[in-house]
């Protein structure tokens, strides 16, 4: 189906700037064909509690097919680690929890409710300028029922929104994964397989 | 995750006008508890192929969630029933499949890449109103891979969108059915169960 392309970022987009010749033809409607991106590693973190088996299985199905790509890696954090009942301390835990998953030199994308919006080909053109960056890792976080903490919002090389809605952690990495996938069908002008 | 809940429709939203009064409180971030609407059976038509597994069994998880507030059908239109390699043809004759599906006095929400963006809160109050005209139920219509014909089109009572990201229909149907069950827990001031 064909939810949207038109839309435009709602909050700046700093790696435009920086390669902003380089990239006018990536966000073109007609996108060239390139075949050689850097298949940099991705890496997914999610705050959340054990998956249901149907979405483990679509998590598996799109993993498979992101790792023809690159290597993929779906990490689940435990949330509310403390265990607490104090919503401030549990986003203070999870924080910190995620904070310890990433590397110095890991290219950081953070989904959040306050995030630009942005279309299936600025992904795959965020991809590519990841890959280009020489960033060892690209990881994604996606946070808790009370969203990311002030460290990981503080780390994020880029933060954007999957939708105007509100959606659980479980459906935002479907969403997520299926657009991963079609981001590199994008960057090696691929048909994209339904 | 909390992805968003701040954005505001981009495109017209002609039931808003009908009821602003009623509606203003409903679309306010401390929502009411509304105890008294109308469990207006819901369907979904999706035209696609067979679905996966995984796809399936959260499908199944969300149909059983809603189904504890409404009736919930979900109606798989065969892509392409022409098998034809004509796009146009293609278009044309799912068209024809959803439309045979409606009837009359059915509430219809078609899911398009030009439709508006709304939050979790619109769609609730979106539930409420189709509960509202008396309708006998409310359609939701996802396309196939090329997107909806002009008699979908035309026939919608309201066209929205669920992203800014091309979705495929499977991810769609997951991200609409997990919103339908999150809009009447909204409608119902109960708190939502990850």
């Amino acid at each position: 189906m064909g939810i949207c392309c038109q839309a435009q970022a709602q909050l700046p987009m700093p790696w435009m700037k920086k390669k902003k010749k380089k990239n006018e033809a990536l966000r073109s409607s007609e996108h060239p064909v390139v075949q050689s991106i850097r298949a940099i590693p991705i890496r997914v973190l999610t705050v959340g509690k054990k998956r249901s088996k149907g979405i483990q299985l679509v998590v598996d199905e799109y993993k498979e097919k992101i790792n023809y790509y690159c290597s993929m890696e779906d990490v689940l954090i435990r949330s509310n680690p403390k265990n607490t009942s104090n919503v401030k301390a549990q986003i203070e835990a999870e924080d910190i929890s995620v904070i310890k998953q990433l590397r110095p030199d890991d290219w950081v994308l953070v989904l959040d409710e306050h995030g630009a919006d942005i279309t299936s080909e600025q992904l795959a053109s965020l991809i590519e300028d990841a890959a280009i960056t020489g960033s060892s890792r690209l990881s994604f976080c996606i946070g808790g029922p009370y969203g990311h903490g002030s460290q990981v919002r503080s780390r994020a090389n880029l933060t954007i929104r999957l939708s105007s809605m509100v959606l659980n952690h479980q459906i935002a990495l479907i969403v997520l994964l299926e657009q991963i996938y079609r981001a590199w069908t994008i960057l090696k002008g691929q048909k994209y397989h339904h």
